[in-house]
């Protein structure tokens, strides 16, 4: 098996931080150019045209960051990170959607409908231009606040996303914290639940190994010292 | 159980697809006011705020299409509708997922942004004011359009999205193409496959008995006379 990867991408750091849970070790292939764009050859080889892939030994080409984790939930069942009874593997599937749809997709609407870099690039996977719209950057705001509440009140009962134990939608909310401080964006003081579940989450193996560890334009990113 | 439902939204739409091909009856609860909003209770009473949620027995709340998915297909794992081999599952989820963030989301963009009844509720399950984004209308086009390049391809070579058997990435496929007519935008020309397998499964009895027979504002949908 090879990955296909890009260190700023957070649906790549998804893959990336889940690997390191489960302990395991793949080929990674970054395809990104000094330009900070897929390169041309991917774009051909990979028709869906976005990272993370994972391509199998017989070429099977898997991509979505959910997908493979899937695959890979199946080939290395322990520990389990996508739950294991059916409650619980509904619960972690709605909270990482959660974190998914508004935290992750609210942040990554601020940066590409800001960013210079991402000038005409607003939407992934397309190589037709697409403009920015810098009026999502206030509604991506109000995406991540919304997850951000709710995250809040579960995490005052709870010590991990889900009941007692690390799963995809801690990986999912830890992206999502990290994202924001590269973007400027720290957790708010007013949510302290979040914010003492993130300093009792940041020092994990997984969580500091996957680490991005610069913007696109290479500037290092802080938390990632 | 128990469903929570709005005939209108794709996203219940979903489960009650999946639900009519398992052969699943369950009692359902819509929650929408004539209004065409979440009903305060409802709000008060599911912090999430959204449809679909599927109440179980013990007052456990899951909520998110793919979650109650995930639920149903561990208690009623016959006839398999999100695969059985690891690469399967993993194919049907990837296919699942560029169905709902281009093709659903390409299509829910174009209509929240432009249709009067949803001034000032740009996104879901927000009570706060959210703005409509005009230039998402044009947004969801290149989204809906880069889910059907794909999609014709993969349907030069499959009956189905994923392979020979009916999935959820065909739920999705096919939601997709009626959220489509809906709105008065029919699957171009361009695409005969999709058309070609549009035609053979707009019959199946799930997808009738699923459809959605009114727009939000009660004018009945023409495809589901």
């Amino acid at each position: 098996m090879k990955l296909y990867d890009w260190d700023f991408a957070p649906n790549c750091r998804r893959v990336r931080m889940y690997m390191y849970e489960k302990g395991i070790e793949l080929p990674k292939k970054d395809v990104i150019t000094p330009e900070i764009k897929l390169n041309d050859g991917y774009a051909d080889y990979y028709p869906h045209y976005m990272v993370p892939m994972l391509e199998l030994d017989d070429g099977t080409q898997i991509g979505e960051a959910l997908s493979i984790w899937i695959y890979l939930e199946e080939k290395y069942p322990t520990p389990p990170l996508m739950g294991v009874h059916p409650v619980e593997k509904a619960m972690i599937s709605a909270w990482e959607r959660r974190a998914y749809d508004e935290g992750i997709v609210g942040h990554a609407e601020i940066f590409r409908n800001s960013h210079p870099n991402f000038v005409d690039r607003g939407l992934p996977g397309h190589r037709l231009k697409i403009e920015q719209i810098p009026a999502l950057i206030e509604r991506g705001k109000h995406r991540v606040t919304h997850y951000y509440e709710k995250l809040e009140k579960q995490l005052a009962t709870n010590n991990f996303v889900v009941g007692d134990r690390f799963s995809v939608a801690d990986i999912n909310a830890v992206i999502v914290v990290d994202f924001g401080l590269a973007l400027e964006m720290p957790v708010p003081d007013i949510y302290p639940n979040i914010q003492s579940y993130y300093d009792r989450l940041k020092d994990r193996p997984s969580v500091k190994r996957s680490m991005t560890k610069h913007m696109p334009d290479g500037t290092p990113i802080p938390q990632a010292a």
